[in-house]
């Protein structure tokens, strides 16, 4: 089973990332960006008895900084 | 408009942080993970204007190594 957790920050947290990624585009003389934030994206292949509640475990305790982060799982 | 890419390291390319993510599962007690591999997720906010083509660019000139990335854009 596998599962996709997309890890974003919060809004109102600073995103360096984003930003340097925004300078880089407009350096480019790429016109029209608004905004950029980048997030993590984190692919799981998982034995096939793991639950909803597993996911969301690991999701809060290693893979997202929930201060900070949210998180969203998608099962395939 | 929003656009939402997903940066993914090619199969056979070594994933160091993905590695490092499974060890920590492992470590936090999490059975069954036979797998993990770490992407990235940016999400651009563009002007209504931007097309297919000018986010492709932006992916192939900025946002992916092709050489061991492979990249897919949503537009919402």
């Amino acid at each position: 089973m596998k599962a996709k957790v997309y890890v974003t920050l919060k809004n109102g947290v600073l995103d360096p990332q984003g930003r340097a990624i925004h300078n880089a585009l407009e350096a480019l003389g790429f016109a029209g960006v608004n905004d950029v934030r980048q997030g993590k994206f984190i692919e799981l292949d998982l034995a096939d008895g793991a639950s909803d509640a597993d996911i969301d475990e690991m999701c809060r305790k290693l893979l997202a900084n929930t201060v900070i982060e949210n998180y969203r799982v998608e099962k395939a």
